[in-house]
């Protein structure tokens, strides 16, 4: 049997991401007041932020800017052979944009762009986050201390970009990076309006939909995990409390079966809490589910129909 | 960089435990009335179960027997070639006891015996689980329709076995399979008295903890994940109803910090209900947390001493 | 201070509902198999159902009829002689119907009927529910053993009725039945639209809202009480897999903060699933929130949009 | 039928609890940092607190003293008939104290001593707690905003006092206050070991048991209710995370069933955060249920046995 047939494992989790805000401090407060966040440096206009446990320096990299968006998004390579090979076949692919110098939270990195025009970092070299005295944990298997505050955002779950090619895109992860697709919408026309892909037992570390607005680059949302729906929908209760706009949820996902909350923070970047109970993506050889147009024209889960807002609000506005 | 720093990563995941019980009749009962697993097919002495949730055909293989304890432990590799390496791998260290024809969920498959004398398998050509229309989902990413039936436990999550030797487990599981190691209880002694074992972004799919006994090849638990921890406390009210014997929990580990809940089934086998909540083992270099004697006579997170009988009691009983 | 401001406490709690269905037999099902009510007995058209932690013989007696709607709505009085001082009110009043000779579930009875023909009862001899063997619970303080059976409805909460003239049934219900308002909609236009009545340290025990067909005597739903916000999750994934029909939610409720979710039973009656969390009524001063037109228009507690059909489907149909 | 034969109705609910600590300022940070009560007003050695759903001015009266335990245990009456009518039902006892002239948080009280020396006092003209504006709710019918702060404690909910003679604490309560019992343990001696009581909808509002050493007019605990046991869960998480001693839990009671968690506060104070779920005493005539030395010695409800300082520990130490 070929080995190319083998599954591309080199990824070992999406690292993280760098969103571009208009108001920093507004910002700021949001992730760390109310989404409960920690920071854990910062360097320029960037402040380092992280949830407890988050393994990594940082995870969200919330830079002051213009406008709002996503600057780049990050993935950590399983090792360094891994990132040498990633290297090579982002460059065969002509999608290569050299090497970085690291940042505060990570060594060398390499940079690709997408066809949509987003950047990609691949790394290995990660600087492990240690928690001063007073945010020490209680187990000694925890990266932090549990906040106790605002909605106790827990990691880095996954993102969401708007993309004007759904295929394209999907194509690049899968060759350059080495992503699986797990779930998908194709249209009646046949246009691929939606992926979800995975490089973890996760059943997806990214998903991309089309842009309706017909631009490129932007962003969807950013998610964050926590431990149950009940926090979620305690954290629903947070947000109201805090006149933070609630655009949808707390529902069920019938694509991912994904139990989500959306909100908008402060710059107008979308943020989500969501929780996958105890799903994982174990099989090795998951043959990607399909939804149609007319599944998706039923709505999420349990019947509520999809915002529209949810096709057409990304960030950077256009 | 040498290659050989890379992790190897061909296990998929755990795929079934063949778990012997003199009681086959009540064992099978609490396995699909209370624990609420689906009964997927039968041969011979065995019956083969599964959660709602798993998308193999059986991850349970329930042997009538004189006694109780573990038939075996089955792993899915990620790739025919992944398998072709690890049955090298066996074959070099000696531990190789040949291939099967397979089995009613799985074809041909190659075992191994442990220096403790488990025999464990590894198989890649599987069968999938197919619904019969009385039991297919609402939703079409889901293996089979949520049973509303007892515990409604979701997946297999993982296994631990009682050995006499805990690092020579560990070390035949490290070499032959590929796992790493996330925790470990060394005591003042040096001795190793406990190991968790990962081949997924779980922080663990086996165990295995020193037979205070002296015996050899026996089993303490197999685990089924549920969704949250309050399923695991509404269990605990369930198998209150139903006379099944609690031996300790609700509670949450500080190893692992998993939430767990275990009883004995009727054939007098342990068996757990544990959630995670949203905790993954992302870092491909994990450096594995130890825990000492004296942290360990702590008791479990939030205080609960670790009752005599999880020390002592495994199965086949000596 | 004359005796006259003391709060009138002669109304123990709801205590069962009389539900019309033109399917009785698919309501059955749905009320046993999928909600997870059990049945206590039957008698001509009726079958009589209760919740696991109903201490009565039963709570919800479903009756085979020409079409769906509300038979008569039943309250528990906490003496005989608060009894005797409500039926000479209401007889007072000139609403009496006169006594029963009782049901199955409870002695003599007085009914009185409101200005929208809606049939109310009274009663204070009851019939306790006594589990049969197979039953019976594992803690003594407890009246039946958790069925682990669908969505596991615990006890009934509340209902809610169609009214043509919310002020004159809630002058009605305060007058004849000593009932308090704890929450009320009051249009711009000054009209009452909805009016929430409590007897207990429950924050409601009945509902009211206008009935914009001009239709009077309807039913809008019977709500069952279940211990938590997952427990509502998961009922929303049972009816899902059992095809029943999903009207709104699950959300939280901006009047009471109740968390809900409305489905429709075969019969075409509205049933919801509802959670108060620690939420009591215990003021016995209270004075009652007064929801504007304005405030209404911003949706549920997190901002879901009131569905249009819950202002229009009621039982039996226009 | 006489009238005696009625339930006393007179009690509105418990009100609030006097706590003594002899480390004022660790005691207060507890209970506002990490139990995640608000403080309304201070005046000499006392401060005010309460749960964002206490709808007075103050649940908790915590006051610097030489010595830990309970100061006064205050009830509300429905109206100030209902008053007049327990204090000459307590003034015919012989067990008043005599009015006071009220406290911050309420107008003129009157107090009893109980057979065991506790203070009793009774109130209906109540402060109730007006929000300032940083701490107003988004939803009007909430008294304050939700916290997101620690343990987020929703309400109190009751209390538990040591006796030397649990009858004759019961006997004054039920005579006195018009309190029911809803259970008790009684020993094959023929003593009654506990008892608990109610004047609400909830199944018990204070509880007490016999006091091992001896001593009287102490305290066991006080406790807050939240709104789901996940709750509990993470507030065990933010115990262990604050080095707050958690002395058992969380489990379920097998008595009145309610999932508990106990600490002791700084000052050497049991408290505990409950939940009850659904359930509710709805029944006027609820017969008590009576638990015998064998069933409690099986323990808890699923089986942990209740740890010898719950026997032994109260406030202020002997």
């Amino acid at each position: 049997m070929p080995a190319a047939t083998e599954p591309c494992r080199d990824l070992a989790h999406l690292g993280h991401v760098e969103m571009y805000t208009p108001k920093p401090e507004e910002s700021l407060r949001f992730f760390v007041d109310i989404l409960g966040l920690t920071e854990s440096g910062r360097e320029g206009d960037s402040v380092y932020l992280r949830g407890w446990d988050d393994y990594e320096f940082h995870t969200l990299k919330l830079t002051a800017c213009t406008t709002s968006g996503v600057g780049h998004v990050a993935f950590r390579t399983v090792s360094e052979q891994a990132l040498e090979r990633r290297v090579a076949e982002l460059e065969s692919m002509g999608r290569g944009l050299g090497w970085t110098d690291g940042d505060l939270g990570h060594g060398r990195s390499f940079r690709a762009r997408s066809p949509d025009g987003h950047v990609f970092e691949l790394y290995y070299d990660t600087r492990w986050y240690e928690a001063p005295d007073h945010l020490k944990p209680a187990l000694k298997n925890q990266a932090m201390r549990y906040p106790a505050r605002g909605c106790n955002a827990r990691r880095l779950d996954h993102l969401n970009l708007l993309v004007a090619d759904v295929s394209a895109t999907r194509e690049f992860l899968a060759q350059g990076f080495g992503m699986r697709v797990t779930e998908q919408i194709i249209l009646d026309s046949g246009v691929e309006a939606g992926a979800w892909m995975t490089c973890t037992n996760k059943t997806y570390d990214i998903a991309f939909t089309r842009d309706n607005t017909g631009s490129s680059g932007r962003f969807h949302h950013i998610t964050y995990a926590v431990d149950s729906r009940e926090d979620i929908l305690r954290a629903a209760d947070i947000f109201l409390e805090n006149g933070v706009f609630i655009e949808t949820g707390p529902h069920k996902h019938a694509v991912q079966q994904t139990f989500f909350l959306y909100v908008w923070e402060p710059g107008g970047n979308r943020v989500e809490l969501a929780n996958a109970g105890a799903r994982l993506m174990l099989a090795p050889d998951w043959t990607p589910i399909v939804w149609t147009e007319a599944e998706r024209k039923k709505g999420q889960a349990w019947g509520l129909q999809t915002v529209p807002s949810f096709h057409t609000h990304g960030t950077p506005p256009v």
